[in-house]
């Protein structure tokens, strides 16, 4: 656990770009190449360029992964397009550590969270500027961008949660987003 | 734990002015009454109108108190003014289960992050607009403001982190944050 005195405050976010900077803060980049499987027309997917950026996470990992009672906290940027009628989304994720929860704020976009539970059951929230979002333990939580410009959400989750990426690749969540008639529905 | 589906989410922050409103949203007043024993300067106190509004907390807690793996989150909205040459701030607390971490996220305003470990070493942090401080377990935290304008600050910690107050009432910090020729100093 780090308890060194510093002065400076590690990192910074900015309250309109929800941009994330300062020493420590990593990036991981999903390319639509790395989420073979998660939508449903598959042909759609193989005829885009496997090199589009779906999403960016910014993150800030201030104690090691695992850390009992710390917390992580992190920005993602879900850029706005679609596979066939169905618009990106993130991958979705169980905590590997099932009773861990988890926060959400929107900063920017709009968008739609989609919540599960463990029995497949799926439900949705609509994500606008300024909307807070708590993902209860056991809901696997995926967001998806509706509209035409980034979606930016901010999130703080408990250092030793995990990620269960494996039950989603598997068994997917219970509903879509899929576009009808110009419009986001949850089918 | 809540795992009923709502297709709402229960708060919405307002990111110029961190005010945090929705349903089960709570809100605590902290009046200087309230705060006895905390200024160094206890004549000048005395003086002051014991009504006097110091800080607002509201807080979202969409769990029970202690939940396991849970997360609450809130603001806190600290008005400008000193006691004596002691600027206004918060009473302070180290999290009751003592590995428990916390996030500071400021909104608006200028102020100081005191930090103190439980040897009594304490440091501090500057909070400006878009900085972000990470409270590692085993550390007491307390915010003053230094600034002339209300300093507002997002917060997201552990539903089971619990609050031990009494050992700041009892100690205090190892440092005050005090003007000295116009300047904030800590002494």
């Amino acid at each position: 656990m780090n308890t060194t005195p510093t002065s400076s405050a590690a990192t910074f976010f900015d309250l309109k770009s929800g941009l994330i900077t300062g020493d420590g803060v990593e990036e991981s980049v999903k390319l639509l190449s790395q989420l073979e499987g998660l939508f449903h027309d598959e042909a759609a997917w193989r005829k885009m360029d496997p090199e589009t950026v779906v999403y960016r996470v910014r993150f800030w990992r201030p104690v090691p992964d695992g850390t009992k009672g710390g917390l992580f906290w992190g920005a993602t940027y879900l850029e706005p397009g679609k596979v066939g009628d169905e618009y990106f989304m993130t991958h979705g994720h169980f905590h590997a550590i099932r009773d861990r929860a988890e926060y959400y704020a929107t900063v920017s976009g709009t968008g739609a969270l989609l919540l599960m539970n463990e029995g497949g059951q799926t439900w949705s929230q609509t994500m606008t500027v300024g909307t807070v979002h708590y993902i209860p333990g056991g809901i696997a939580h995926r967001v998806v961008n509706t509209g035409n410009e980034p979606l930016v959400f901010l999130a703080s989750w408990p250092s030793d949660a995990g990620h269960d990426y494996a039950s989603i690749r598997t068994a997917g969540f219970g509903k879509r987003i899929l576009e009808r008639d110009g419009m986001p529905c949850l089918i």
